[in-house]
């Protein structure tokens, strides 16, 4: 099949390079309206040709979306305008607003809504990763309003990266995904700027940074064009988890000033929890 | 030399392993309350063999004292008080209470007060790590309080590990310590005691976890037993970084409420400055 990628950054770029080494697609063919992208994705073989948004779409059977949930949930309703027998999916971290519009539009059933768990804090085509899905979960949304071939279509794919899928309710996924994956970059970036806010000699962060700091502050590397969106999409379940956050770590700040190390030491018992869930 | 190790956990085990295979020491000999944790560490050959405390130092050229900060004060000074020769040395994450009591002793210029910046969140003689310390830095506080000789002999034992030293007052190491290293802990327990309270259906968080949630929840699986003293000690740069950190929080949370998104993206570009630190 003819695979059309809208977006050639680290998701679509990856995605790319995979589909086209496992051999399902005749042809990857790039879109992106960054020509330094578009040429990047060309020398690095992430896709085998690049064409304008509608040329692209009619020589297409699959169309994937993977570019920021604002702009995607824009694209789609343009693509799914136009087309007749193709099947549209997006990538984005956000799936309920994605989910509404394409439930209201009279090609809706041709799109599949998935958010493949998988990224690092780079971005751009030469972020784009070998064998970046393998062994990790993608979910799909809402599947119920989509087409039975197009739902096949869609698992064929995501089944030749290797990765195993979750299906989901789309407002169930937001919310999850504030808890998960969203809470974790807030308080990166928000570690980041505490740590350049107060820690004025760089030299030293630079020496006495161990694979701790690193590992928390990583997450603050990652590209505000792709997370502002998300932010906005899920503001309201992200409130709702940053509010929990501040009044955990608050906690953390009682014990502090009231000199309660017992509570402390529950407060650090009880969040070695995390263990059951993380090997 | 002969090397005594008091706490025979991730440093001491790690530390040990190290000091045998490059040939440092003639002989290791370890410390420990713990019953297990003697048997594992002759098991697992991070030791050559046991002894009580005090046969433990009368044989020793370098003692290394590797329990939790608090411990480690009591133990030093017990240790200062029945030393000749001996060169002691600590290992611990804060710097200022332990150089304080070294240096109201009248063997205290026997102590070199040293942080290696190298450790994971699991703990114990099974945590110990082949090659641990291999090109991470390593302070040494206050070394003008230290004879040459003891000085130079710790300098031997890191050089040998593979660190590169760095040389800092205890104050300031403290200081930079709370902001680099101690607070990523605590938003990391904070984090995940959030994740815990939110989100109740622990499949999802095992379906959904993804890097991200990994790399930032992390460091919550590691020892009360260790951070705990950690906190104690380093309480009041502690407070100052983590009321920071909650500002910062905050912040972002308003942006969210009011939805003023050129402010978020302005946080986040602010962010990303980390890249400059981390590469």
């Amino acid at each position: 099949m003819n695979i059309t990628i809208i977006g050639l950054g680290l998701i679509g770029g990856s995605m790319g390079l995979s589909l086209k080494e496992k051999g399902l697609a005749k042809k990857v063919i790039g879109v992106d309206n960054n020509l330094h992208h578009q040429q990047k994705a060309l020398e690095l073989g992430l896709v085998d040709e690049v064409l304008d948004m509608n040329a692209a779409i009619a020589v297409a059977d699959v169309v994937i979306i993977a570019i920021p949930v604002n702009a995607a949930e824009t694209v789609l309703e343009t693509i799914l305008n136009r087309i007749d027998r193709q099947v549209v999916m997006d990538v984005g971290s956000t799936k309920n607003a994605i989910c509404a519009m394409a439930a209201g539009n009279k090609n809706g059933r041709r799109f599949v809504s998935t958010h493949p768990m998988w990224g690092t804090e780079y971005s751009g085509p030469e972020a784009a990763m070998r064998g970046a899905f393998e062994d990790k979960a993608v979910v799909i949304c809402n599947k119920e309003n989509s087409d039975i071939d197009a739902v096949m279509a869609v698992e064929k794919i995501y089944k030749t990266l290797g990765m195993h899928i979750v299906y989901m309710d789309a407002k169930a996924h937001d919310l999850h995904a504030a808890y998960i994956s969203h809470i974790s970059h807030i308080t990166s970036f928000a570690l980041a700027n505490t740590v350049l806010e107060k820690e004025r000699e760089e030299d030293a962060i630079f020496e006495l940074a161990s694979g701790g700091f690193e590992s928390t502050v990583r997450l603050a590397k990652s590209n505000p064009a792709m997370w502002v969106p998300i932010f906005m999409q899920n503001k309201e379940n992200l409130l709702d988890v940053l509010n929990e956050h501040i009044t955990q770590l608050r906690k953390f700040k009682s014990c502090l000033e009231k000199e309660n190390y017992e509570y402390l030491l529950e407060l650090i018992e009880h969040a070695n929890g995390i263990k059951r869930i993380l090997k």
